[in-house]
């Protein structure tokens, strides 16, 4: 049966590649909103497939913001395990437009590698359990497991309606574990499994003096300059040493134990990747930790975005009337993510002084998640990747946050598998791209991924 | 002599009035090419104005852009000085045309105030010395000091033309001060000279860090983000008190002495107008310089601009490859804006550090201005005013530059006194004004400068 279905994805990979070009051409963009009824088009888009290779139930279900695309297949037994798989269909914006060297939304295949938007980041990703579910079906009539598939249109944008959807919906999702596929692994050769993820709390501050930008030889020295106030708030979150100053930031930063030390030490993850990866030569950051370590198992705050005053050609004497920016920090067990929130408002407006008025604006805040690397889930994973990629995957954990895992551990109980079949692939970048074999690669992993979990019951 | 002189001026006000009309009533505004030929006219107009009040060598001369009309009367003799008159005949723009109550090029006098575009900047001003030289040679047939008067017809598009002018004329133009009625007096009642004009060193700051944008999940707390390099670097070229910290930069700053610091203190410029300019309640800087001093006779650095990474709705969550600043700093005596530009590049890169790569480019050095308040010039000023007034003028210094003084300065050696007669005109707005009173008595003002000066030597 596994080989037949096997037989089958491989046999397909040239239709499944058109189809996923299709889906990548719709710029379902969630964070501008003149792109809503590309976001509506890609929702159908996907229920239509779902239907089409035999999914059960598919409706394209509302939110308070985008809408997510449901279907399922559950006639594996009671015996069987069910399965609730998650994905995202909207993509990140694609500015600057000029740095990208093939049109973002018309797909093309240079060097085995899938160029567009959305390629890895999740669209590819996501559609890899659709066309395992496709291959299983089209082979053998039937799925070894009960699978529930769902696809949410605003995971870019923080997935603001996600947890309310979830909690409506318990009963419609009630699963026993969880699997998402929307990250990567360490490279084409080594496959590995993240088993933990960081939370995030998402700010942005504005700061206005002046009523209206003022002449810099009229009134220059004598206004606390707005542009200079967000420098000053920007430059004061970090100390020499690349220790966050947020006053009680670190209170409930679990330690890392030296099993789990030990563990990231034996991630093959090298310097030299990273100087590659980044086009940086020295690295930067809290110097106590390791490098690995720093990315994926301590808390961060980046500057996402700042802006303020004149940015164009040449020359404007002016003292700018606004200035902000945008503060993103990654949080760690056992952060809370609102606490973490009211903490940095209150130590940002304490830095802005009183010159200037400033407004401080909480844009998300996302669990972090842990998944114990031993479970019979994570067995089955590992075993799938091994059978696939033909080497043994390493266990990881991920600097970035994917909130939805938090909430099925939280509400539904289900532990959550990522099953990353990404790698460095230019996501939230001019450039996407995601590896073509890795898109086929990912469909066989889900398959044997499915057989593997019967056998571990 | 000075009595016909002013009794000549005075029995002439309707007639000159009338000749100004004629002057207002020629479009040329010299940021809109359509207005070439209006340029031409007004050059031509005022050229045969010089010829008909009797001054010689007049001369419309062409340059690289709009020319600039000339005419000098050099008889006075070897012992009296020769003063250099400036002035322009360019026009700002009269958009939103809707908001004029009268048409900006039919000049009408409503309660005592002539309106028309350019009644104020710079016609109105520039005509009161053509008719101090008139009611001069009419009355006596000879002027106390030797005159040549230029009038530029690009000053509102930055004057490109006039430092090449003045350094292809220097032996025509050569002159031992030089006089331009440009600006405006503190109030109606009160007169004021403006004594210095501020430098100006403008730099831009550009920081590259990761080749591309990176997922701050991914890479964050592990690369030395550009947007915080920027926000460094900004909030390092302060310190607490508001001095800034670029090494070197006040090594040439000449002191107050106690006689500019009393002067700066009698400008009756206080706190709440201030506070009704800006929309701010509390001024900020250098705590043991009062408002007025940090506004004009201090140096200043201000961030004009900065940018970098995500700038639009909601949230992105990148590590930005770039960011940068816009960063200008006012100048005073005896600071090198070249010399400035060179200590905050050398500051810039150090704090830069070794993680990024910085670019930093200079936009512009121009020199400061400073006519001593005490020189015989200032002296006649002074009196002249105080003559016509009533009353004793204040002597302040402008936060702004006005890069022909430190030409006329730099390159003829020509010490300047800046003459203004207008008001708050609404100039480079709908509805420019003129207070009539003030175009008669700058014309005696003139007079009795010129008077004074020869008194002086």
């Amino acid at each position: 049966m596994l080989d037949q279905s096997l037989q089958h994805a491989r046999s397909s990979q040239q239709q499944y590649l058109e189809q996923l070009f299709d889906l990548l051409r719709i710029p379902s963009i969630s964070t501008l909103p003149e792109h809503k009824p590309d976001i509506q088009q890609a929702a159908d888009w996907l229920a239509a497939d779902m239907k089409r290779i035999g999914l059960d139930n598919v409706k394209v279900m509302p939110t308070v913001g985008n809408p997510v695309v449901y279907g399922d297949w559950l006639h594996a037994g009671d015996e069987a395990p069910v399965v609730l798989v998650y994905g995202h269909y909207d993509v990140q914006p694609v500015d600057p437009l000029d740095l990208w060297e093939s049109p973002p939304f018309e797909p093309v295949v240079r060097d085995g590698e899938l160029y567009a938007r959305g390629a890895s980041d999740d669209k590819g990703q996501a559609f890899i359990h659709l066309k395992a579910v496709e291959s299983l079906l089209g082979a053998t009539g039937k799925l070894p497991v009960n699978v529930k598939i769902i696809l949410e249109g605003e995971e870019e944008i923080g997935s603001p309606s996600l947890e309310s959807f979830v909690l409506k919906n318990k009963e419609l999702l009630a699963a026993d574990n969880g699997l998402v596929s929307d990250g990567r692994i360490l490279n084409a050769d080594q496959p590995s499994i993240v088993y933990g993820l960081r939370g995030l709390t998402y700010m942005e501050l504005r700061v206005r003096g002046p009523r209206r930008d003022l002449h810099s030889g009229t009134y220059g020295g004598s206004v606390h300059n707005p542009g200079q106030v967000v420098a000053e708030i920007i430059s004061a979150l970090h100390d020499d040493s690349g220790r966050i100053t947020i006053p009680g930031f670190y209170d409930n930063v679990r330690p890392l134990t030296d099993t789990e030390r030990d563990a990231l030490a034996s991630v093959p993850y090298t310097l030299e990747q990273w100087q590659a990866e980044t086009g940086l030569s020295l690295p930067w950051g809290e110097g106590e930790y390791t490098l690995i370590e720093r990315m994926s198992a301590r808390p961060t705050c980046e500057v996402n975005g700042m802006w303020g005053g004149f940015q164009g050609e040449g020359g404007k004497t002016i003292i700018p009337a606004e200035a902000g920016a945008k503060v993103s920090m990654r949080l760690v067990p056992d952060q809370d993510p609102h606490r973490i929130a009211s903490l940095f408002e209150e130590y940002v407006r304490q830095l802005a002084g009183s010159h200037v008025d400033i407004e401080v604006i909480n844009h998300s805040a996302g669990w972090w998640a842990i998944t114990p690397i031993d479970s019979p889930e994570m067995r089955a994973a590992a075993a799938a990747y091994k059978a696939t990629w033909g080497v043994e995957p390493v266990f990881a954990r991920e600097g970035g946050s994917i909130p939805i895992v938090a909430t099925f551990q939280k509400e539904l109980g289900a532990p959550v598998v990522l099953m990353g079949f990404g790698l460095d692939d230019n996501i939230h970048s001019p450039n996407e791209h995601f590896r073509v074999e890795n898109f086929y690669r990912g469909i066989e992993t889900v398959i044997r991924y499915y057989y593997n979990l019967v056998e571990q019951r």
